[in-house]
Parts: structure tokens; sequence; C-alpha cells
């Protein structure tokens, strides 16, 4: 593999944006849009844990951007550029830097947004990548996972489960799985643009499971909530599974919809901010102190090993 | 060791400012200083490349702030906060997380930041850290790498070469080595508030070796240095070992000292803002291409074999 400076050179320095100042200095240099409030959000790709030694460095490079986009969108945020880092261990090939680089690309064009800067390095064994995402949110607008109040309603955008299933597929615990199910766990689809400012009283992106996500805005809000499992949107692809894999669909992440509390008299304005984008309830808020409930058809109650997934 | 979210409420929450939403949000918020240009930069500490093993886990949380903290100096800005990712293995302890923040707290303290955010995850091997710091400067203020002329000279605050010596001795290819060095390769100090905004035509911080550092500047100045190895200061400490370590000295990275070029007719405002601050000439720029060399005291060019340090 070639040296750290040529790298830069050769795959990162054409990504800058005039933030970069090339990628020759020290830090970006940022002039923040008047009168805005800045989002700026980190999440990492760690080979082995976040993505498989086999998968296309491109998709692995979108996905790094998309999961910290799908971050911006939960708070309702527009994005504006990265700072990236790399450490590559030397089995690194050329090949695998040059697809890496051109996803990045297609990702910078898709969701108009530039490299600032960042730093490469190498490592001993497993590849490590972060990205930072800078976003921006008009004064007061940005939407929170504690502002819900018992009586709002549970809503979720797309379908849920996918990933779970996809990621099953990739790691050969799951057969004879549709391609659109693999699609969607390598290249997930971050929400942004939806407008729900003055419409939404809580949300979060659905990355640890949507049982725990769910969670976290439980317990941020001081709220309980009751999910109904039978409610929760299956693409077709994931429904043919049928109930067998309901547990993996609603506790496992990376499908990163977005779930979204609203009142029951916003319920309109959810749905019209959403355009043509599937949006489903799913469950509602009650008094408590964090806990979620999830009920089948027949008002039984759910018990699964794990709400989502957790770093240990 | 606990999971990822009770670690964060136990180790990291604590250390938030109020742009950290508490860490119960998808990313910080942040209202940016009004009339100012924003710095942002990231850097790595990745176990086996950037320390070892057994270093103690608060100087490794202290020296991945303080080589942000140096990027920002380097670019003449005042720090404000900073994100943070941590990739651990199953195997680090409940000791080296608590050991690890008191760390952080005791820079927090020191240079006046705050943890805006940042994410938590696993490794399956080594520790992989990074950290983005947030600074700020006067609009049109900030240090470059590309505006050194021929005729101006170069100069370098505090000593160089304490933290190549000091790392060979934690490694064990260095006997007697006096703790001094040991701990400038541990804890180095970034040289902020130096005020260099209209003296310096350039300036770069010392991450990747001397000469090498140069060269950066050379090349983005589109310059080239005559540097006087007998004129680079040496600590007493760094002395006692002569010229046999002058190649690592000059060549190994991890000081964080400044580089600085300033025309002559700048050098009194150069030396009065460094206050006590030692501040030495070591060499010229002339016309040229971006060429570094190295003279020693008969005015022979030394020869090394590598400028500094670069990832594969």
């Amino acid at each position: 593999m070639s040296d750290e400076f040529s790298r830069i050179e050769r795959y990162f320095a054409p990504l800058a944006g005039a933030e970069g100042l090339g990628l020759k200095d020290d830090a970006a240099l940022f002039r923040p849009p008047v009168g805005r409030e800045l989002i700026l959000t980190v999440d990492q790709m760690n080979e082995g844990v976040h993505f498989l030694p086999n998968d296309a460095p491109d998709l692995v490079a979108r996905k790094l951007l998309r999961r910290n986009l799908s971050d911006l969108a939960a708070m309702g945020a527009e994005p504006l550029g990265y700072l990236l880092t790399t450490a590559l261990p030397k089995s690194v090939s050329e090949d695998w830097l040059r697809l890496f680089a051109e996803g990045l690309r297609a990702d910078q064009e898709e969701f108009g947004i530039k490299l600032f800067g960042g730093d490469s390095s190498s490592s001993l064994t497993q590849i490590s990548l972060t990205a930072t995402l800078i976003g921006h949110v008009a004064p007061a607008a940005a939407l929170r996972r504690d502002g819900a109040s018992p009586g709002d309603e549970i809503w979720v955008t797309g379908t849920i489960g996918d990933a779970a299933l996809g990621l099953r597929a990739r790691r050969g615990e799951l057969q004879n799985v549709p391609a659109f199910l693999i699609e969607r766990s390598l290249l997930p689809t971050p929400r942004l643009n939806l407008e729900l400012a003055n419409v939404a009283s809580a949300t979060i992106d659905i990355s640890d499971g949507l049982v725990q996500d769910l969670g976290h805005i439980c317990k941020a809000s001081g709220v309980d909530a009751v999910l109904y499992s039978h409610l929760v949107p299956a693409s077709p692809e994931a429904a043919s599974f049928g109930d067998t894999m309901l547990e993996a669909r609603l506790t496992d992440g990376d499908d990163y919809e977005l779930l979204v509390t609203v009142p029951p008299e916003k319920t309109g304005a959810l749905i019209a901010a959403c355009g043509t984008l599937q949006i489903t309830k799913i469950g509602k808020l009650e008094r408590g102190t964090g806990k979620v409930e999830v009920w089948d058809r027949a008002g039984k109650t759910l018990q699964f090993s794990r709400p989502g997934w957790s770093h240990f």
C-alpha cells in the first residue's frame, strides 16, 4: 500500500471542499452559516464489528457517511461536510482504497457534502474508520429525544427489520434472503429533509434496534411505551420470513429509519411532512419512567432476550 | 466491562458540556461564537501504533486531546470542545476506563474544553480512539502552512527530540533515559495562545518529525529550507545522548512543538509573542520547490534514512 501522504494526495485531497485547505493543513477552516446552530456527530465503522472483511469498500464508505447522516436526520439538521479518520492495516490494497474513495465521492454527490479534513493512520490488525459530520439547523429547531409526552403516538418511517435479515444472510446464518434485504443492510437511506421541527415531539434514528431506541426516547422523556408488534411495518421481502424473525426485526439495529413521536393532533402534519415516504403508526406513549412493552395482536406481552444492540 | 450505555452514563456523561445534551441525543448541538471562524481537527490514538498497551490510561486520554489541541495551536485557534470515539476490546477493564476518564477530566480543566459528544463501540482486538476538536479563530486570522516566503527565518518552540528518546526508552530500545524525556513522550504540551496571527508567515506543529514537518511547510509554500542541525535546541537531558541520537531527534515526531517561519523584520515580534517560552532560530528559507536540506556545523549536508514518520 502507498504511504500516508501519497494516499491522502491521491484518494482524499480530490474529495476535499475549500474548508479542507487541500488537506495540507493541520485542521479544517470553516465559516459557520450565519444565524444557524451547528449539529456535530461522529460514528465508527470497525472491521468485524460494523462491517465484514469482505464487504465492498465503496459500500463501507457510504454506510459510514449514511450512519452519521442519519444522526443528523434524527436531529432535523442539514448536512454540510465531514472529517474522516482511517486506521488501516498494511494488508489493505490500493484497490480497496480506490473503491473506498469512490464510495465517499458517490455519497458526497448524493447528499451535497464535502470532505473537510481528517487523519490517516495505520492499525495493527483491523480497519477502523470514523466520520465526524457537521450539519446545521435553525435556532431552537433541533429535534430531540426528550420532548415526548404521555398520549403521544409512536410512528416509524419505512420498513423495520430489513437490515437485520440482510446481516444474517451476509453472515451465512440465514438462507434464501432476497437481495433487497442485503442491500438494505449494506446501504441504508438516511431520512433527511423531513421538516419535522414543529411536528415531532421526539425523534431518534433506529441504529441499535427498534425496541431499544424507543427506550432511549422513553428514558429521556420520562414516559412508558406500548409497541404493537403486528403494526411494525415489514417489507414484503422481510414479511416472507413470518414471525420466526420477529425478535430479530424488532431488536436488531441498522435500519436507520426514523422513530417519531407526535401528539395525536399532529398526525396529519406528520403524514404530510413525509410525502411519499411510508410512515406507520406502531404504538403509543403513557405515563411512566422509561419502560417499553411490546404487545402482539392478541394483547399478549412479548419478552425478548435483549432490547437491542449494545457494545459490551 | 460494563456495557456501552452504562459506560457512557458513568464515565462520559459527567464530562459533557451543555452542547452534549447529556450524551442522550444523536449528536451535539452547538451555537458557534458570533463572528468567528471554526477550526475542526481530528486525530487518532491506536493501540500499538500511537501508544503502548501498558501506557497509563489517563496519559493516553490526555495525549489524545493534546495532539488535537496542538493542531489547533498550529492554526492559531482557541479550543472549545471535542467529540470522542472509543472502540474497546472486551479485555479493557473498568479501571482502565475510570483512569481514562480521569485523564480527560484533567485536561478538560487544564485547557477549558468540554465533551460535546461521541460514539462508544467495541473492537475485536486493539483499542482505537479518536478526538475531534472544535476551536475558533478571528476571521482571516488562521495560521497556515502555505504562507512562507524565501528569506523567511525558521524558528521552533521548546526543545526537539525529547519525545523521540522517551519513546525509545518506553520500548526498551534505549537505556538510562531520564524521566523527563519519558514524560515528554507521554504528555506533550500544546503551544496554545501564542498570538502569532500577524507575526508568523507559516506554522505547523511537529507531530511527524522536524524535517518532515518542515517539508510540509516548504511544499505548501513552494520554498526550500536549510536547517542547521547544531542549532536545533536540545533539552539538557536529550543533549546528554550527544550526536548518536541526532537523526532520531530530527526525524521522529511527537514533540508537538511549533515550527514557525517569519520574515526577518518580525523576529522581535515573534520573540515577544513567545514570552517565557523558549524559541530558537534553526534555519532559513530559500527559493525552491519544497526541498529540505539539513546542514551540520561544518556546512556538510546530512542524509537521513527517512525525513519523518509516515503511516505505510
